[in-house]
């Protein structure tokens, strides 16, 4: 893994140069809105979007610099959807990447506000992309779609919905799934396609929706397994809230079953990408491993 | 002032056609999450950014088809900002358009789902717009830039920083003015013209300041004065939470000196503009009569 490892940080470096030079270009009135921006974006954290669009971008011949404001807007509304989750009257977490939350620094007024802000600005970021031609507007929808009232927020509600529901089935943790957390990741992995004819799209589509299941079972399973050191935000959460996990619904063992089924699963799409797609093999480990 | 109800009412139900279409074609799951959309879209009021866009765009010639999907969008920003400015973490209001805010219907977590929603849906239609040519691409990311983080969410911030705050002077207010209120209502404005080649663009730019400024000053005076069948709101708001006003920085009367004198320079701008713009006038007429 040290070869994948350099690469990661290789991608890492260069997205988060690239967000520092949009947070050094960001000259917002009032003060307290340009830093409940800054503070939320430059939390850190692991960056797996943008990592893994620069990544697929290279591995099937799009280039990192065709998608480089695409990450920056994909991650943007990542961050704004931690700052929303965060707040008091939703998941209220105080912690976030080992750091207060959002609202814990600036009030949740100001963070309702910053994450309409992020939200906002992504999609001033896409729309500069859309001069560039037709595939540049249909990768910014596909993006807009995925954060939307049918794909991500429809996640949301639904997690929102079924908190402390003891009815509530596998349907309907595959739904908050496949909603809540594999949108956005399938919109890393397919914008680089639709940016380039879109070459794999079905694959790379697959494959996103299954590394978002593989995502989310690991952080369900880390919720009740995991450290705070290592997570940065609370643990036991879930549990506490009444959420519907894979923990829940599966047990914490045939959580984990899955955990190998699933990766199985995006090995075998990976298997179909021609190039060479050693970085994907290793992100499918890497995410594993969190389990340690 | 008969034929302007007349005409205003034919916009007025153009648009509601247009939004009742939409809102029969939104289908999203959970249902909690379909209804708290169609909640606030469906609590009516009087549309005048739609209208104002529809209008102008006859008057300079855009026509009111190329321009109804952005009236859309923007109505349904504007109906994002309201349901997070009613949020009990911001402006805390239980009513809005005489009915039950957003939150106190479905709760606040749903809530500022709901308005995320509103908010990313109203760019998921502008990207459909997008692939009509570059002079909607620059509507659509004119609007996106007059809601966002140096527009509208910088006077709500604005707004919100200044609460209570007995230092805040004239400069303050006019910023919040123009930010959180006059560049939504600019966007319904400007759109119209940049869909047009740039016709009269600088005129139609300053006359939605102007509006705005207009706007939000008998919204003040009607704060103090208004009454809630009239309004549909909560009256006595804004001096309740210490917002910075209007009649707060001017006084009463000299707020409402202001309205006339900011009234002359709207009609001064329409007076630029050729062909009929009858209905602009009267438009201004109808901002005033407001306060009866």
């Amino acid at each position: 893994m040290a070869e994948f490892d350099k690469i990661y940080a290789r991608y890492l470096n260069a997205f988060n140069a690239h967000l520092d030079e949009f947070c050094t270009g960001l000259n917002c009135t009032p003060g307290i809105l340009n830093d409940s921006l800054i503070y939320s974006l430059k939390l850190g954290g692991k960056r797996i979007r943008p990592v893994l669009m620069l990544a697929v971008a290279d591995i099937i011949g799009t280039g990192s610099d065709k998608v480089i404001n695409f990450a920056l807007a994909l991650e943007l509304i990542h961050t704004y959807s931690l700052i929303h989750d965060d707040l008091p009257d939703m998941d209220n977490d105080d912690f976030r990447r080992g750091k207060p939350s959002n609202h814990k620094v600036f009030g949740a007024g100001n963070a309702i506000l910053a994450g309409d802000g992020l939200l906002n600005t992504a999609y001033s970021i896409l729309f500069d992309e859309c001069f560039k031609g037709n595939e540049f507007i249909s990768a910014a929808k596909y993006i807009c779609d995925c954060a939307g009232v049918y794909g991500m927020i429809a996640g949301q509600s639904a997690d929102l919905l079924h908190e402390n529901d003891s009815t509530a089935d596998e349907e309907t943790l595959q739904f908050i799934y496949d909603k809540k957390t594999a949108k956005l990741i399938t919109a890393a992995v397919v914008v680089p396609s639709i940016l380039n004819g879109g070459k794999y799209y079905s694959e790379l589509k697959a494959l996103g929706k299954k590394l978002g299941y593989l995502f989310q079972l690991t952080d369900d399973i880390l919720d009740v397994e995991g450290n705070f050191d290592k997570l940065g935000k609370s643990l036991g959460k879930d549990e506490e809230e009444g959420k519907l996990t894979g923990v829940k619904v599966y047990g914490l063992n045939n959580c984990k079953l899955r955990v190998d089924i699933i990766g199985d699963d995006c090995i075998k799409i990976i298997d179909g990408l021609e190039g060479d797609a050693s970085f994907l093999y290793d992100f499918v480990s890497y995410i594993k491993t969190r389990l340690g």
